[in-house]
């Protein structure tokens, strides 16, 4: 039996979205229970009407929440007993082995670090997302926005993590393929620190297939794409925008007469499979990695069935023990390497 | 008339997309000479089939070719009559308007540093492009790969000359509204030198409108990005990978069975004008900015259709009279702010 700790208050909409999220996701797991953290009259109200899996839920009250633009420190001063904190602290205290929040992501990584502590032999934890590729692949990109600047033996970090979790997550995978994202394929391209990375890399017992361009992220020849979190996160917005505005731009063109709607309306299978399988809420839920406890942040924004996403990213992580296979990974990768806090 | 000078022997193919490319782009444009640098006999070989617009060609021969994985202080030293090059002395001394390649990048930029020098107030040159945007805007987006290290002066320098080459290639627009590539929209974001190049921009005469996340080059709300060339360049192919793979995925759903191919020939209006919309040789054609004199870097792996979008850049930018208007922007917007020359 598995349980998740929710941040039930956590993200723009909240408990419309939490709650229904969970239900849902409840009804297709039977092996998995849910502690919500949040206000809990409004949460009994909210429940009031999914009976049918009221057994499996626990409330776990919480006074107050953190807001969507709040600064790290003032939540972490001012919020402790916020449902985001609370979440995490199911973690910390073994009653639940995940928490799942879609609340801001700065005070979560904060709170998360406050209260979980990081992995040791790790500097920074870092945020890591699987993204769609070619042929189904899914590539695992890291930092997306946690750590601004890092040094080579944090980037180095990333990359033994993200091998390790891609490693638990996709058990049939042989080891996990493990680019650096940089300019040029050669080993003299990028930045001091990445050049020094790349060494760091090709000396280490992972699968280091070398530099990789920004296009080979969607080719399905990598399955962990490393670099900092200022070029990660932008990659990763401009990913969001790139796939938003090609969609646009194709409803555009199905919009533009009579034929081509016609045409849009013969192609709707297609096109409603094409819209599916590349669904934003379907790549929810992002994981933080370097923590001694699995939390999962999903979008600020989803809906209900993006937040069951997260959820399921949640599930999936705590059903695979990844958290202990990427100790062991380190232990074993990481003792040996090289780091600043060494 | 304007008169452009052709690398007629760089890319992938060289003459076979250079010379088709250069013929169907004089019989589009009356006003235009050409002049092609390339080998002489070959070029005369190639050029038979195109006696129409024979008059409107010069051909200046060059001995060399620089190899398309060429070290840029090779092709500096041991290619001095390369075709690359020649073409670029035609702008040297004033015999073309500006100088078109598809040869490799590195040795195209220090040929053209070597042998045009930069602008005064720069540090160093920057390459920019236009990427399509929502509502059929163009976004020009700097630094693209020139410069992997970037000071807060460079990049501020990177601002005032993408301000006015939009201004000078999209007279009608109002004055180009500048943005800060970054990971969030608050002033604190960022790395060092980030930060201290958006107070640089906050204070100076742009219309600088923030910093944009990623997403927002797709949106139309901003008309130049700022960004150093380890993250511009990334960007750039993120999304030249992320358009493949989205066109990939939807032909891959109009082929799942024998209904969706039905609706795919019922939808092949509408595709087609989307495939031909973001098809990336209409977008073909980077621009070297900050040099005194105009070149252009077409795709080195393009075809005679994305070459001559590259020439049509060359023209549109030489018509503009951009290098006047950039230097003159330059001394208006530079000579006041502090730079590291200075």
């Amino acid at each position: 039996m598995i349980t998740l700790a929710v941040d039930a208050m956590g993200g723009d909409i909240g408990l419309d979205v939490t709650v229904p999220a969970a239900a849902d996701f409840l009804r297709r797991h039977a092996d998995v229970r849910l502690i919500l953290a949040g206000d809990e009259s409004r949460l009994r109200a909210a429940l009031a009407e999914h009976a049918d899996i009221a057994a499996k839920i626990d409330i776990c009250h919480a006074s107050q929440v953190v807001a969507m633009d709040e600064a790290p420190q003032s939540a972490l001063k001012n919020k402790k007993d916020s449902s985001m904190r609370v979440a995490i602290e199911q973690v910390k205290n073994g009653t639940a082995q995940a928490a799942v929040s879609a609340g801001n992501t700065g005070a979560l990584m904060a709170t998360a670090r406050f209260v979980l502590k990081t992995l040791p032999n790790i500097d920074r934890p870092a945020i890591a997302k699987f993204l769609p590729a070619a042929n189904g692949h899914l590539t695992l990109v890291l930092d997306l926005g946690a750590n601004t600047d890092c040094t080579p033996q944090q980037l180095f970090q990333f990359a033994v993590m993200g091998s390790e979790l891609f490693g638990a997550l996709r058990p049939q995978s042989s080891t996990a393929r493990v680019g650096l994202l940089n300019i040029g394929t050669e080993d003299i391209k990028g930045t001091e620190a990445v050049k020094e990375t790349f060494s760091l890399l090709k000396n280490s017992p992972l699968n280091f297939i070398g530099n990789i361009e920004g296009n080979e992220i969607f080719g399905g020849g990598v399955d962990v794409v490393v670099a900092d979190g200022f070029v990660g996160n932008i990659v990763l917005k401009t990913i969001e925008g790139a796939v938003k505005f090609m969609g646009g731009e194709i409803k555009a063109e199905f919009q533009r007469n009579a034929l081509t709607k016609l045409g849009g309306l013969a192609a709707l299978p297609a096109l409603n499979n094409f819209k599916q399988r590349l669904d934003p809420r379907r790549f929810n839920g992002a994981i933080f990695l370097g923590l001694r406890g699995i939390v999962i942040k999903s979008h600020g924004g989803t809906d209900a069935i993006g937040f069951a996403y997260a959820l399921e990213e949640a599930l999936h992580e705590a059903k695979a023990d990844s958290l202990n296979k990427i100790q062991a990974g380190i232990a074993q990768k990481l003792n040996t390497e090289p780091t600043e806090n060494a």
